[in-house]
C-alpha cells in the first residue's frame, strides 16, 4: 500500500486508529474456546465490528508464535481475511525483527511476500544492513523502533551519543538509507513532548504511536506535537479495544471503544484544515 | 541445560562448536526436495553426521518462518529430534526477539516452553524490561546481542555513550539484571581484538561467536582473547559446514568440515590446562 492511499483512507474514515490484535486465549470470551480456531474467530469478529473505524490492524506476532503452528494458522487466516475483504486496511506485522542482511531478507519474504503484510516493525540495533533488506520491497513499509513506550527505553534509547540521544541518531541516520521514504517509526505516546524534536528530524514520516490510553498517553497531546500536513500518525490501541468486554457483546464493546477514539480523532483532523 | 553441563560436554567432546541450521531450500541438495519435509530431512542428516563433533545447534528462525507453516513444522520436528535423541546438545533459537514485558513473555513461552529450546538470541534496544522476562525461565539462557559481525555494527553499537561504546554499556548494565548469570552474549569474531575489553566486563559469561571462517575471523585469535577458565566460548559456523557439498555426500562433507574445526578446538582447549 502506498502512503498516499493510507492518507486518503485516514481522511475518508476520519480516523488514524490502528487496532492491535494481541489475541490471547486467556483473555478472549470463553464461549469462543470450543470452536475450531478461537484466535481467528475472535479476530474476525473484532475486524467485522471495527474495520470502518480504523485504518490499520497490527497483529502482535509473539501472541501467535506462542501457540505454535495453530498460532501461525490463525495469523495466516487473519491476514488473508484482511487482504481479501478489507484491502483498504493497512496491515502491520508487529514482529520487531532485525538481523544480518541475508537473514533480514528471509524475514522480509516471510512477512511481505508469504503473509502479504503491508509493513513490519524492526529493531535498529544491528544498523543499516539489517534494515535495508526490508526497504528493498516496493510499496512495503518498514517501521523502525525509535523511542519505545516502556521503562527500558531509558536504558539506551535516550542515552546520548556525541550529544545526541540514540533514538535521534536512529531517526537521523535511517533517513539516509536507500528507500528511506518507506520508513515509519515507533514513538511511544508516553513521551508526547519529545515529538516536537522528533518532527524536526523526520518531518514527513509516519509515526506509529503505542501507549495512548492504557499506558497513559493523551491523544490530544500526541496530535498537537506529532501531526504533520499528511496527518503522519497511526495511533495504536490494543487491549483497550479488543478486551473491552469478555461477554457475548465483546465485538460491540470493542466497536464502542474504537468509536470513542475515532470521534476524538475526527476532532483532531478538523484542526488540520 | 545448566552452564556446568554445557562445560562438561565441551570437555567431553573436545569441541565448543555450534552448528547453525540456516536451512535454505535453494541450497540443500536437490534430491531431497521431492520428500515430504526436505528441511527436516536435511537437518536430521546434518545432525546425525555431526552431533559428536559439536555441542550446540542454532536454527536461524528466519529461515523457517520464510516457509510459513511448513517451516514451523520443520522447526518443531528438528528441535524435538534434538531433545529426544541428543539431550546433551545445547539448543539456540536464533530469533533476535525483544519487545515490551508481556510480549517478551510470549516469545519466551514460544521458544522455551512450547519448542523447548535451551536459549534464545535477544536484541537489547528496548532495555531491561524487554530482557528480564526471558531470564525468568530457570535453566534457560538468554543470549543478548552485544557486538555483531555485520557492517551495521558500527552504526550504533560501537558509538560512544558517555565515553563508553554502546555495546559495552549493554554488557555492563545487563550484568545487573535479575538472573544475569543466565546471560550469554553475541560477539562477532571479525572483531577478535575487542575481546580483551569484553572479557574485562563479562569475565564469566559465555560468548556466542559468529563469523569465524566465512566472515573472516580466526579461531586462534578468538580463543586467545576470548577464552576463560570455563572455556566461555561457543563458536558458530553455518554455511561453511552445512553447505560443504550439495551432492549425495552433503552430510559426510559437513562432518568433514566440522571435524576440521573440532581438531583446531581440541588444540585450543589443550592450552587451558
Amino acid at each position: 500500500m502506498t502512503t498516499e492511499f493510507l492518507v486518503q483512507q485516514i481522511h475518508k474514515k476520519q480516523s488514524f486508529l490502528c487496532i492491535g490484535l494481541d489475541t490471547d486465549l486467556e483473555k478472549i470470551p470463553t464461549f469462543l474456546l470450543g470452536g475450531e480456531d478461537p484466535i481467528f474467530a475472535f479476530n474476525k469478529a473484532i475486524i467485522d465490528a471495527t474495520h470502518h473505524l480504523c485504518v490499520a490492524y497490527k497483529p502482535n506476532i509473539a501472541f501467535y508464535e506462542a501457540y505454535g503452528i495453530k498460532g501461525w494458522q490463525a495469523l495466516e487466516k487473519t491476514i488473508k481475511y484482511l487482504n481479501t475483504y478489507h484491502p483498504d486496511i493497512f496491515t502491520i506485522a508487529d514482529a520487531k525483527r532485525g538481523d544480518i542482511g541475508n537473514t533480514s531478507t528471509r524475514y522480509a519474504k516471510a512477512f511481505f511476500e508469504d503473509l502479504s503484510f503491508d509493513s513490519i516493525t524492526i529493531a535498529p540495533y544491528m544498523g543499516k544492513d539489517s534494515v535495508e533488506p526490508f526497504l528493498a520491497f516496493e510499496d512495503k513499509h518498514t517501521i523502525l523502533l525509535a523511542l519505545t513506550s516502556n521503562e527500558g527505553a531509558y536504558d539506551y534509547q535516550t542515552q546520548k551519543i556525541e550529544g545526541q540521544e540514540l533514538y535521534k541518531k536512529v531517526l537521523k541516520t535511517s533517513q539516509t538509507y536507500v528507500n528511506a521514504e518507506q520508513l515509519m517509526y515507533v514513538v511511544g505516546a508516553t513521551k508526547a513532548t519529545y515529538l516536537t524534536e522528533i518532527r524536526e528530524l523526520v518531518p514527513n514520516s509516519f509515526l506509529l504511536v503505542p501507549g495512548v490510553g492504557a499506558q497513559g498517553g493523551s491523544l490530544e497531546e500526541v496530535c498537537k506535537y506529532g501531526m504533520n500536513q499528511q496527518v503522519g500518525l497511526l495511533i495504536n490501541s490494543s487491549r483497550g479495544i479488543i478486551y473491552a468486554s469478555n461477554g457475548g457483546d465483546f465485538a460491540e464493546a470493542a466497536a464502542k471503544n474504537a468509536k470513542k477514539i475515532q470521534v476524538e480523532m475526527q476532532k483532531e483532523l478538523s484542526k488540520l484544515e
